[in-house]
Protein backbone atom coordinates (compact mmCIF):
# COMPACT_ATOMS: atom_id res chain seq x y z
CA UNK A 1 0.00 0.00 0.00
CA UNK A 2 1.14 3.36 -1.03
CA UNK A 3 0.06 6.67 0.50
CA UNK A 4 -2.73 8.58 0.25
CA UNK A 5 -1.58 10.76 -2.31
CA UNK A 6 -0.19 7.43 -4.48
CA UNK A 7 -2.87 5.52 -4.40
CA UNK A 8 -5.10 8.47 -5.55
CA UNK A 9 -2.16 9.13 -7.95
CA UNK A 10 -3.10 5.90 -9.83
CA UNK A 11 -7.12 5.85 -9.49
CA UNK A 12 -6.70 9.62 -11.49
CA UNK A 13 -4.51 7.84 -14.18
CA UNK A 14 -6.42 5.14 -14.52
CA UNK A 15 -9.49 8.09 -15.07
CA UNK A 16 -7.09 10.03 -17.37
CA UNK A 17 -6.79 6.49 -19.56
CA UNK A 18 -10.30 5.32 -19.67
CA UNK A 19 -11.02 8.53 -21.46
CA UNK A 20 -10.24 6.52 -24.40
CA UNK A 21 -12.28 4.21 -24.34
CA UNK A 22 -14.63 7.45 -26.16
CA UNK A 23 -12.74 6.85 -28.76
CA UNK A 24 -13.96 3.59 -29.75
CA UNK A 25 -16.45 3.78 -32.31
CA UNK A 26 -19.25 0.87 -32.56
CA UNK A 27 -20.93 -0.29 -35.41
CA UNK A 28 -24.57 1.08 -34.52
CA UNK A 29 -25.82 4.56 -35.52
CA UNK A 30 -27.07 7.24 -32.54
CA UNK A 31 -30.20 8.89 -33.32
CA UNK A 32 -30.47 11.13 -36.68
CA UNK A 33 -27.78 8.77 -37.61
CA UNK A 34 -25.35 11.33 -38.10
CA UNK A 35 -22.60 9.03 -36.78
CA UNK A 36 -22.34 5.87 -34.77
CA UNK A 37 -21.77 5.37 -30.85
CA UNK A 38 -18.85 5.47 -29.12
CA UNK A 39 -17.96 2.78 -26.46
CA UNK A 40 -18.40 5.41 -23.51
CA UNK A 41 -21.82 5.91 -24.75
CA UNK A 42 -23.06 2.47 -25.19
CA UNK A 43 -21.59 1.76 -21.55
CA UNK A 44 -23.49 4.76 -19.93
CA UNK A 45 -26.52 3.56 -22.28
CA UNK A 46 -27.15 -0.13 -20.44
CA UNK A 47 -25.72 1.04 -17.05
CA UNK A 48 -28.98 3.54 -16.87
CA UNK A 49 -31.24 0.53 -18.20
CA UNK A 50 -29.82 -1.84 -15.47
CA UNK A 51 -31.02 0.27 -13.00
CA UNK A 52 -34.52 0.43 -14.26
CA UNK A 53 -34.69 -3.12 -15.48
CA UNK A 54 -33.02 -4.81 -12.96
CA UNK A 55 -36.76 -6.20 -11.22
CA UNK A 56 -37.06 -7.81 -14.92
CA UNK A 57 -34.15 -10.39 -14.20
CA UNK A 58 -34.73 -13.72 -13.52
CA UNK A 59 -32.52 -14.11 -10.20
CA UNK A 60 -32.69 -11.95 -7.73
CA UNK A 61 -29.00 -9.33 -8.53
CA UNK A 62 -26.74 -6.73 -6.57
CA UNK A 63 -27.61 -4.17 -9.08
CA UNK A 64 -24.71 -1.98 -7.85
CA UNK A 65 -22.20 -5.24 -9.05
CA UNK A 66 -24.45 -5.29 -12.54
CA UNK A 67 -24.05 -1.31 -13.21
CA UNK A 68 -20.14 -1.33 -12.57
CA UNK A 69 -19.66 -4.70 -14.22
CA UNK A 70 -21.50 -2.46 -17.74
CA UNK A 71 -19.65 0.60 -16.93
CA UNK A 72 -16.37 -1.74 -17.29
CA UNK A 73 -17.19 -4.24 -19.66
CA UNK A 74 -15.44 -2.56 -22.72
CA UNK A 75 -12.54 -0.96 -20.79
CA UNK A 76 -10.53 -3.63 -22.56
CA UNK A 77 -11.43 -2.21 -26.25
CA UNK A 78 -9.07 1.22 -25.71
CA UNK A 79 -6.39 -1.55 -26.67
CA UNK A 80 -8.28 -4.21 -28.39
CA UNK A 81 -10.92 -2.26 -30.35
CA UNK A 82 -14.30 -2.97 -30.73
CA UNK A 83 -14.92 -6.40 -32.53
CA UNK A 84 -18.77 -6.04 -34.02
CA UNK A 85 -21.06 -8.34 -32.80
CA UNK A 86 -21.26 -10.56 -36.35
CA UNK A 87 -17.14 -10.53 -36.90
CA UNK A 88 -16.80 -13.91 -37.11
CA UNK A 89 -13.19 -13.59 -38.21
CA UNK A 90 -12.33 -10.81 -35.55
CA UNK A 91 -14.30 -13.01 -32.80
CA UNK A 92 -11.02 -15.50 -33.07
CA UNK A 93 -8.13 -13.47 -31.41
CA UNK A 94 -10.82 -11.50 -29.46
CA UNK A 95 -10.35 -12.88 -26.05
CA UNK A 96 -6.76 -13.23 -26.13
CA UNK A 97 -6.50 -9.48 -27.28
CA UNK A 98 -8.49 -8.70 -24.71
CA UNK A 99 -6.68 -10.05 -22.09
CA UNK A 100 -3.89 -8.43 -22.71
CA UNK A 101 -5.69 -5.07 -22.09
CA UNK A 102 -6.93 -6.16 -19.02
CA UNK A 103 -3.61 -6.71 -17.76
CA UNK A 104 -2.26 -3.04 -18.88
CA UNK A 105 -5.39 -0.92 -18.40
CA UNK A 106 -6.81 -2.21 -14.93
CA UNK A 107 -2.94 -2.89 -13.81
CA UNK A 108 -2.81 1.12 -13.30
CA UNK A 109 -5.17 0.53 -10.55
CA UNK A 110 -4.22 0.73 -6.88
CA UNK A 111 -3.88 -3.02 -6.05
CA UNK A 112 -6.78 -3.48 -4.70
CA UNK A 113 -9.04 -1.78 -7.16
CA UNK A 114 -7.58 -3.48 -10.16
CA UNK A 115 -8.34 -6.91 -8.68
CA UNK A 116 -11.58 -5.96 -7.94
CA UNK A 117 -12.03 -4.65 -11.32
CA UNK A 118 -10.09 -7.47 -13.06
CA UNK A 119 -11.96 -10.19 -11.00
CA UNK A 120 -15.46 -8.58 -11.85
CA UNK A 121 -14.81 -8.15 -15.99
CA UNK A 122 -13.66 -11.52 -15.65
CA UNK A 123 -17.16 -12.17 -14.11
CA UNK A 124 -19.07 -10.46 -17.13
CA UNK A 125 -17.26 -12.20 -19.35
CA UNK A 126 -17.74 -15.92 -17.82
CA UNK A 127 -21.60 -15.31 -17.71
CA UNK A 128 -22.18 -17.67 -14.90
CA UNK A 129 -23.57 -15.58 -12.23
CA UNK A 130 -26.98 -13.71 -11.67
CA UNK A 131 -25.30 -10.12 -12.27
CA UNK A 132 -22.89 -11.30 -15.32
CA UNK A 133 -25.96 -12.86 -17.20
CA UNK A 134 -27.85 -9.81 -16.51
CA UNK A 135 -25.87 -7.22 -17.42
CA UNK A 136 -25.06 -9.51 -20.88
CA UNK A 137 -28.71 -8.86 -21.01
CA UNK A 138 -28.05 -5.27 -21.20
CA UNK A 139 -24.86 -5.63 -23.22
CA UNK A 140 -27.44 -7.23 -26.34
CA UNK A 141 -30.46 -5.56 -26.04
CA UNK A 142 -29.30 -1.85 -26.02
CA UNK A 143 -28.15 -2.17 -29.49
CA UNK A 144 -30.87 -4.00 -30.63
CA UNK A 145 -33.39 -1.13 -29.07
CA UNK A 146 -30.73 1.56 -30.86
CA UNK A 147 -30.71 -0.01 -34.15
CA UNK A 148 -34.12 0.01 -34.03
CA UNK A 149 -34.22 3.33 -33.40
CA UNK A 150 -32.15 4.06 -36.09
CA UNK A 151 -34.85 1.92 -38.91
CA UNK A 152 -32.10 -0.88 -38.63
CA UNK A 153 -29.44 1.03 -40.62
CA UNK A 154 -26.62 -0.82 -38.97
CA UNK A 155 -28.06 -4.36 -39.15
CA UNK A 156 -28.49 -3.28 -42.85
CA UNK A 157 -25.08 -2.48 -43.54
CA UNK A 158 -23.71 -5.52 -42.32
CA UNK A 159 -26.42 -7.89 -43.90
CA UNK A 160 -27.25 -9.42 -40.40
CA UNK A 161 -28.84 -12.18 -40.64
CA UNK A 162 -31.19 -13.75 -37.92
CA UNK A 163 -29.59 -17.13 -37.10
CA UNK A 164 -26.54 -14.51 -36.17
CA UNK A 165 -28.86 -13.02 -33.84
CA UNK A 166 -30.36 -16.00 -32.81
CA UNK A 167 -26.47 -17.51 -31.82
CA UNK A 168 -25.41 -14.16 -30.44
CA UNK A 169 -28.53 -13.83 -28.27
CA UNK A 170 -28.83 -17.84 -27.70
CA UNK A 171 -28.52 -17.21 -23.84
CA UNK A 172 -29.99 -13.96 -22.94
CA UNK A 173 -33.33 -15.43 -21.77
CA UNK A 174 -31.09 -16.65 -19.01
CA UNK A 175 -30.92 -13.45 -17.58
CA UNK A 176 -34.25 -12.28 -18.57
CA UNK A 177 -36.30 -13.97 -20.19
CA UNK A 178 -39.18 -11.18 -19.96
CA UNK A 179 -36.94 -9.02 -21.55
CA UNK A 180 -35.76 -11.32 -24.04
CA UNK A 181 -39.22 -12.34 -24.62
CA UNK A 182 -40.39 -8.87 -24.90
CA UNK A 183 -37.28 -7.69 -27.66
CA UNK A 184 -37.84 -10.31 -29.44
CA UNK A 185 -41.49 -9.86 -30.00
CA UNK A 186 -41.62 -6.35 -30.35
CA UNK A 187 -38.27 -4.96 -31.86
CA UNK A 188 -36.44 -8.33 -33.28
CA UNK A 189 -39.76 -9.89 -35.44
CA UNK A 190 -40.91 -5.92 -36.83
CA UNK A 191 -37.62 -5.61 -38.00
CA UNK A 192 -37.53 -9.07 -39.82
CA UNK A 193 -40.52 -7.83 -41.58
CA UNK A 194 -39.52 -4.07 -42.62
CA UNK A 195 -36.22 -6.39 -43.83
CA UNK A 196 -34.12 -4.98 -41.43
CA UNK A 197 -32.73 -8.29 -40.72
CA UNK A 198 -32.73 -10.95 -43.28
CA UNK A 199 -35.07 -14.18 -42.06
CA UNK A 200 -32.45 -16.78 -43.22
CA UNK A 201 -34.17 -19.68 -40.76
CA UNK A 202 -38.05 -18.87 -42.88
CA UNK A 203 -39.61 -22.36 -43.78
CA UNK B 1 -50.66 0.05 -13.53
CA UNK B 2 -50.71 -0.98 -16.90
CA UNK B 3 -50.03 -4.50 -18.28
CA UNK B 4 -46.47 -5.76 -18.37
CA UNK B 5 -46.34 -4.76 -22.11
CA UNK B 6 -47.73 -1.50 -21.89
CA UNK B 7 -44.95 -1.01 -18.58
CA UNK B 8 -42.07 -1.96 -20.97
CA UNK B 9 -43.65 -0.11 -23.94
CA UNK B 10 -42.97 2.85 -21.94
CA UNK B 11 -39.55 2.00 -20.32
CA UNK B 12 -38.39 1.62 -23.92
CA UNK B 13 -39.75 4.71 -24.97
CA UNK B 14 -37.58 6.35 -22.28
CA UNK B 15 -34.15 4.46 -23.14
CA UNK B 16 -35.17 5.59 -26.95
CA UNK B 17 -35.43 9.07 -26.41
CA UNK B 18 -32.24 9.06 -23.93
CA UNK B 19 -30.56 8.16 -26.86
CA UNK B 20 -30.30 12.14 -27.79
CA UNK B 21 -28.36 12.56 -24.59
CA UNK B 22 -25.94 11.49 -27.16
CA UNK B 23 -26.15 14.47 -29.57
CA UNK B 24 -25.87 16.98 -26.40
CA UNK B 25 -22.01 18.63 -26.42
CA UNK B 26 -20.23 19.73 -23.47
CA UNK B 27 -17.30 22.05 -23.74
CA UNK B 28 -14.44 19.74 -22.78
CA UNK B 29 -12.49 18.09 -25.19
CA UNK B 30 -11.66 14.34 -25.01
CA UNK B 31 -8.18 12.68 -25.49
CA UNK B 32 -6.81 13.94 -28.21
CA UNK B 33 -8.92 17.07 -28.77
CA UNK B 34 -10.17 15.94 -31.72
CA UNK B 35 -13.91 16.89 -30.65
CA UNK B 36 -15.43 17.73 -27.84
CA UNK B 37 -17.31 15.36 -24.92
CA UNK B 38 -21.05 14.10 -25.18
CA UNK B 39 -23.45 14.33 -22.10
CA UNK B 40 -23.68 10.64 -22.04
CA UNK B 41 -19.87 10.08 -22.34
CA UNK B 42 -19.41 12.78 -19.08
CA UNK B 43 -22.01 10.30 -17.12
CA UNK B 44 -20.38 7.47 -18.14
CA UNK B 45 -17.22 8.66 -16.58
CA UNK B 46 -18.27 10.61 -13.93
CA UNK B 47 -20.43 7.01 -12.92
CA UNK B 48 -17.42 5.23 -13.04
CA UNK B 49 -15.36 7.27 -11.23
CA UNK B 50 -18.42 7.31 -8.24
CA UNK B 51 -17.81 3.62 -8.17
CA UNK B 52 -14.27 3.69 -7.53
CA UNK B 53 -13.76 6.74 -5.38
CA UNK B 54 -17.08 6.30 -3.10
CA UNK B 55 -14.58 5.80 -0.15
CA UNK B 56 -13.48 8.84 0.08
CA UNK B 57 -17.06 10.91 0.78
CA UNK B 58 -17.22 13.06 3.27
CA UNK B 59 -20.43 10.90 4.81
CA UNK B 60 -21.69 7.00 4.42
CA UNK B 61 -23.54 6.89 0.84
CA UNK B 62 -25.63 4.06 -0.50
CA UNK B 63 -23.35 3.72 -3.79
CA UNK B 64 -26.15 2.75 -6.37
CA UNK B 65 -28.33 5.83 -5.43
CA UNK B 66 -25.29 8.13 -6.26
CA UNK B 67 -24.06 5.75 -9.56
CA UNK B 68 -27.74 6.57 -10.93
CA UNK B 69 -28.23 10.27 -9.95
CA UNK B 70 -25.27 10.48 -12.09
CA UNK B 71 -26.45 8.74 -14.79
CA UNK B 72 -29.65 10.14 -14.83
CA UNK B 73 -28.28 13.71 -13.78
CA UNK B 74 -27.72 15.36 -17.27
CA UNK B 75 -30.89 13.97 -19.46
CA UNK B 76 -32.31 17.04 -18.81
CA UNK B 77 -30.50 18.87 -21.14
CA UNK B 78 -31.81 16.95 -24.08
CA UNK B 79 -34.74 19.71 -24.04
CA UNK B 80 -32.37 22.34 -22.08
CA UNK B 81 -29.17 21.97 -23.95
CA UNK B 82 -25.55 22.11 -21.65
CA UNK B 83 -25.55 25.17 -19.68
CA UNK B 84 -21.29 25.99 -19.74
CA UNK B 85 -20.15 25.86 -15.96
CA UNK B 86 -18.82 29.52 -16.80
CA UNK B 87 -22.34 30.37 -19.04
CA UNK B 88 -23.24 33.38 -16.15
CA UNK B 89 -25.79 34.14 -18.70
CA UNK B 90 -27.28 30.81 -19.52
CA UNK B 91 -27.40 30.31 -15.87
CA UNK B 92 -30.38 32.50 -14.89
CA UNK B 93 -33.05 30.50 -17.19
CA UNK B 94 -31.12 27.48 -16.57
CA UNK B 95 -33.79 25.81 -13.56
CA UNK B 96 -36.65 26.88 -15.43
CA UNK B 97 -35.71 24.69 -18.63
CA UNK B 98 -35.15 22.27 -16.83
CA UNK B 99 -37.68 21.87 -14.99
CA UNK B 100 -39.82 21.65 -18.00
CA UNK B 101 -37.58 19.43 -19.66
CA UNK B 102 -37.34 17.04 -16.04
CA UNK B 103 -41.21 16.88 -16.27
CA UNK B 104 -41.40 16.08 -20.39
CA UNK B 105 -38.66 13.51 -19.96
CA UNK B 106 -39.13 11.77 -16.94
CA UNK B 107 -42.81 11.47 -17.82
CA UNK B 108 -42.45 8.86 -20.36
CA UNK B 109 -41.45 6.51 -17.85
CA UNK B 110 -44.21 4.41 -16.27
CA UNK B 111 -45.46 6.37 -12.87
CA UNK B 112 -43.32 5.18 -10.48
CA UNK B 113 -40.00 4.73 -12.25
CA UNK B 114 -41.25 8.75 -13.67
CA UNK B 115 -41.47 9.41 -9.79
CA UNK B 116 -38.30 7.89 -9.14
CA UNK B 117 -36.09 9.37 -11.26
CA UNK B 118 -37.98 12.49 -10.62
CA UNK B 119 -37.04 12.66 -7.08
CA UNK B 120 -33.45 11.55 -7.55
CA UNK B 121 -32.46 14.44 -10.27
CA UNK B 122 -34.17 16.49 -7.36
CA UNK B 123 -32.34 15.07 -4.73
CA UNK B 124 -28.94 16.09 -7.04
CA UNK B 125 -29.60 19.65 -8.17
CA UNK B 126 -31.06 20.54 -4.25
CA UNK B 127 -27.01 18.80 -3.33
CA UNK B 128 -28.60 18.52 0.34
CA UNK B 129 -28.02 14.37 0.99
CA UNK B 130 -24.84 12.74 1.19
CA UNK B 131 -25.33 11.10 -2.06
CA UNK B 132 -26.04 14.39 -3.92
CA UNK B 133 -23.08 15.84 -2.56
CA UNK B 134 -20.61 12.92 -3.60
CA UNK B 135 -22.75 12.90 -7.19
CA UNK B 136 -21.61 16.62 -7.21
CA UNK B 137 -18.11 16.13 -6.80
CA UNK B 138 -18.34 13.71 -9.10
CA UNK B 139 -19.86 16.01 -11.95
CA UNK B 140 -17.10 18.74 -10.97
CA UNK B 141 -14.20 16.78 -10.89
CA UNK B 142 -14.45 14.68 -13.68
CA UNK B 143 -14.12 17.94 -16.33
CA UNK B 144 -11.69 19.19 -13.96
CA UNK B 145 -9.82 16.08 -14.61
CA UNK B 146 -10.55 15.53 -18.35
CA UNK B 147 -8.81 19.60 -19.23
CA UNK B 148 -6.22 18.59 -17.32
CA UNK B 149 -5.29 15.73 -19.32
CA UNK B 150 -6.09 17.86 -22.62
CA UNK B 151 -4.05 20.86 -21.43
CA UNK B 152 -6.43 23.52 -20.54
CA UNK B 153 -7.77 24.00 -24.12
CA UNK B 154 -11.42 24.25 -22.80
CA UNK B 155 -10.39 26.37 -19.89
CA UNK B 156 -8.03 28.69 -22.56
CA UNK B 157 -11.06 29.57 -24.82
CA UNK B 158 -12.70 30.22 -22.27
CA UNK B 159 -10.68 32.50 -20.56
CA UNK B 160 -11.87 30.71 -17.09
CA UNK B 161 -10.40 32.19 -13.96
CA UNK B 162 -9.46 30.78 -10.99
CA UNK B 163 -12.67 32.77 -8.97
CA UNK B 164 -14.75 31.10 -11.37
CA UNK B 165 -13.41 28.04 -10.43
CA UNK B 166 -13.71 28.73 -6.28
CA UNK B 167 -17.17 29.98 -7.37
CA UNK B 168 -18.40 26.83 -8.62
CA UNK B 169 -16.82 24.51 -6.24
CA UNK B 170 -17.15 26.31 -3.31
CA UNK B 171 -19.16 23.09 -1.88
CA UNK B 172 -17.59 20.26 -3.62
CA UNK B 173 -15.23 19.89 0.04
CA UNK B 174 -18.82 19.10 1.42
CA UNK B 175 -19.20 15.61 -0.44
CA UNK B 176 -15.44 14.93 -0.20
CA UNK B 177 -12.52 16.84 1.51
CA UNK B 178 -9.92 14.33 0.83
CA UNK B 179 -10.95 14.37 -3.06
CA UNK B 180 -11.15 18.14 -3.00
CA UNK B 181 -7.83 19.15 -1.41
CA UNK B 182 -6.02 16.26 -3.90
CA UNK B 183 -7.75 17.61 -6.91
CA UNK B 184 -6.86 21.60 -5.68
CA UNK B 185 -3.48 20.63 -5.27
CA UNK B 186 -2.15 18.34 -7.67
CA UNK B 187 -4.50 19.19 -11.11
CA UNK B 188 -6.13 23.00 -10.58
CA UNK B 189 -2.58 24.66 -9.35
CA UNK B 190 -0.06 23.06 -11.75
CA UNK B 191 -2.62 24.47 -14.26
CA UNK B 192 -2.52 27.95 -12.29
CA UNK B 193 1.06 27.40 -13.00
CA UNK B 194 0.98 26.90 -16.56
CA UNK B 195 -1.39 29.64 -17.32
CA UNK B 196 -4.56 27.33 -18.29
CA UNK B 197 -6.66 29.16 -15.77
CA UNK B 198 -6.38 32.56 -15.20
CA UNK B 199 -4.88 33.56 -11.30
CA UNK B 200 -7.41 36.52 -10.89
CA UNK B 201 -6.90 35.92 -6.70
CA UNK B 202 -3.44 36.76 -6.48
CA UNK B 203 -2.48 38.88 -4.10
Amino acid sequence: MGTEKETLDRLFDFFREIDKEKLIVRQNYITGCERKETDAEHAWHAALMCALLSRYSNNKIDVLKAVTMILIHDIVEIDAGDTYAYDDEGKKTQHERELKAADRIFGILPDDDAEYLRTLWEEFEQSETAEAKFAHVMDNIQPIMLNDNTNGKSWREHNVALSQMHTRNKKTHEGSQILWDYVYKNIVMPNIEKGNIIDDLKK
